[in-house]
């Protein structure tokens, strides 16, 4: 049966009615600047309204980007949505929609999204990492997803991989996300941007702040110091990636978020850190690819978590 | 129904009859080194003869030091057991003793004893560390042994916790293992021997070379050198846990092996290492203590698995 994902992100708020097979039947989107603190789960309930007009659907979830007690359907801690902090999600917006309303983190959506219908389709093994501003992770083991006792597994952005690496903005030294987030890439930049003026990457640093995707786009056009940027993020990546290769044993590890438009460039590096440090034979079944939905992910696993 | 586990390790083959409810109720041994290499299939078969005199069990289940793929309980590589490589375990050993066999990987076996039946009795969210030689781990996750698509996950020694760390067994650098086995043990006490001569580990050492168990007993006599050998064990041992526990989010972590039979004097910076580096709500969950079957843990898994 249809179901509708609804997906709060930091900039929208999407929902869509899903087919079973995964396929949007209609969508809204709410820009979030545009809803008042207090008025979210009001919003949420509307755009639920609207999407649903004219469809039958079997349920709905809403992946949150903080901790989630999946078992109770409740938001324990949303960092960036301070009205909906400990309270019984399904409640509030059941109440207002007369629906059934799950409660999912929004990495633990959408790597079921890329799971069901995108770069984990068919299979029962993938991890799904999110590069963006943060590192997010999402894993399914067996088919299942794993959240842990409390819902707060999957933090893969929050493994260390360098002990006396940079600070993490969880206050931890030498995160996964320190090393490999869209934020780590912008450091990276500004810091051979002022070792090597000359260089492209260089010349734009003095005439405004770099951001993630100029560092793609100058590597693209040429910029081997941009490039070297990217590698260098694409070899801590991997460097993370080897241990969850040796701990999972998955058949796709599928990068997505902001950053992993850079693709190759670095992919490339993450997989030849894998081949050195993950063991056979779970390096050689491993594909380590981009992830195929784009930022629809979140509202097609949500979708597929209402009904399942 | 009874059933028998039966372990391959290094020093030991052991075979237990064992009843659902984790007790034993008859055990054979044989040292390792009195097998003839090429007739080891034969030996497990005649303990598992041996042991099964006079009981009735519904099937046996043989716990291995290597890869395994346990679908199809077949060995792929053992690198102590030339043997027994790249062969289905289960038709060698079941056309010998009419039982239905099945393999599994001896570190996920024990990991299973303690799970049934020791320190995460009741759970079901379980981490399983043995700090020996190496470092072997075996995961529950949801109720459920963690292989992986292959059957070689769940190799928590390997994850890297410092890139440019010493070189591991593995031919990687900076794994758990290199950090945090009874192997990374004697090496620290070697150098912190060299360089504390006069410390009753430094004069230990121009006896005879150290072992592991002296580290320990020297640091329960009060010897600083020795105890701070254990500590910074522990912490490196905590800098991989901080990470499962972020993965996992765990109920319990516990540790097992050689090694840990120092105890408090590794587990108490580990646990520090982990409040320092894991999120909450994960850390203030997980109770990281020691394994409470002591060996027995794999004849134990290994028969429960028998019959799940």
């Amino acid at each position: 049966m249809n179901a509708i994902g609804v997906d709060i992100g930091g900039t929208k708020i999407a929902a869509a009615v899903v087919t079973p097979e995964g396929e949007i039947l209609s969508e809204v989107r709410y820009p979030t600047q545009a809803v008042p603190q207090n008025r979210l789960i009001e919003t949420i309930a509307k755009a639920i309204t609207e999407v649903k007009d004219g469809f039958d659907v079997g349920g709905v979830c809403v992946a949150v980007p903080g901790l989630i007690l999946a078992s109770e359907n409740k938001v324990i801690f949303a960092p960036n949505l301070h009205e909906i902090e400990n309270i019984r999600l399904d409640e509030e917006i059941g109440r207002r929609t007369n629906l059934m309303v799950k409660v999912e983190n929004d990495a633990n959506a959408a790597a079921w999204g890329e799971f069901r219908f995108g770069a984990g389709k068919g299979l029962e093994h993938m991890i799904f990492i999110t590069l963006g501003t943060g590192v997010g992770g999402g894993i399914i083991t067996h088919g299942i997803l794993l959240r842990g006792a409390q819902g707060a597994g999957g933090e893969l952005g929050h493994v260390t991989i360098d002990p006396t690496g940079p600070r993490c903005g969880c206050g931890n030294f030498g995160c996964l996300e320190a090393l490999a987030s869209g934020t780590a890439i912008q450091r990276r930049a500004r810091e051979l941007a002022n070792e090597r003026p000359s260089s492209a990457l260089g010349q734009l640093a003095i005439e405004r702040q770099i951001l993630g995707e100029d560092v793609t786009r100058l590597a693209r056009e040429g910029d081997e110091v941009s490039a070297s940027v990217l590698k260098e993020t694409g070899r801590w990546l991997g460097i993370g990636l080897a241990g969850f290769v040796n701990t999972f044993n998955p058949e796709v590890i599928a990068i997505g978020g902001g950053a992993s438009r850079a693709g190759e460039l670095i992919l490339e590096d993450a997989r030849r850190e894998v081949q050195l440090r993950a063991r056979s034979p779970s390096r050689d079944l491993v594909e380590i690819k981009e992830a195929t939905l784009g930022p629809e992910s979140g509202v097609l696993g949500a979708a597929a978590l209402a009904s399942g």
